[in-house]
């Protein structure tokens, strides 16, 4: 019961798969790195990046609430899957 | 000439003043912590966040292109040198 209610408290948890976002996530790399420090100065850093945030974030580019030249195009077509498997992959990297 | 080239790829760091963005950080505190890593699930840790990515995201905010229950009011009234000043301070936290 109280690992039920901790699944549904991170309401992504449960589905993300860290191997599947980082093979995922060999199309992010080149601003993100595959170490989630960026690449570029206009890309955030997102080694160790709160999963939520980084679920909303990719939600919100692919909807359209958040515009960035890059984000809004790479988002478009990533399944919910995808975004899960991504935000953890990012999540598990860096500081805990 | 060299040092003016530097200043002018990075437009916001000759301005930018750590000591300063700390003491406007505490407006932040209780979402992003003093020291940058994030006290609520929603809000991402700046600590050593881009400093580039900041200043867009804070101005993104404050002219309502990026919109966040929290930050679209407490970036408002925010001027160009509080956001040059809390984008140095959550930048000098953290990872390098």
């Amino acid at each position: 019961m109280a690992a039920l209610a901790a699944a549904c408290v991170t309401s992504t948890s449960f589905a993300a798969d860290v191997k599947t976002g980082r093979a995922k996530a060999v199309q992010c790399q080149a601003c993100h790195g595959m170490d989630g420090l960026a690449k570029v100065p206009e890309a955030p850093n997102l080694a160790g990046q709160n999963e939520d945030y980084l679920v909303k974030a990719l939600k919100d580019f692919r909807s359209g609430a958040r515009q960035n030249e890059m984000m809004s195009v790479v988002a478009k077509p990533l399944s919910d899957a995808d975004i899960a498997n991504l935000a953890a992959f990012y999540h598990s990297l860096g500081p805990k």
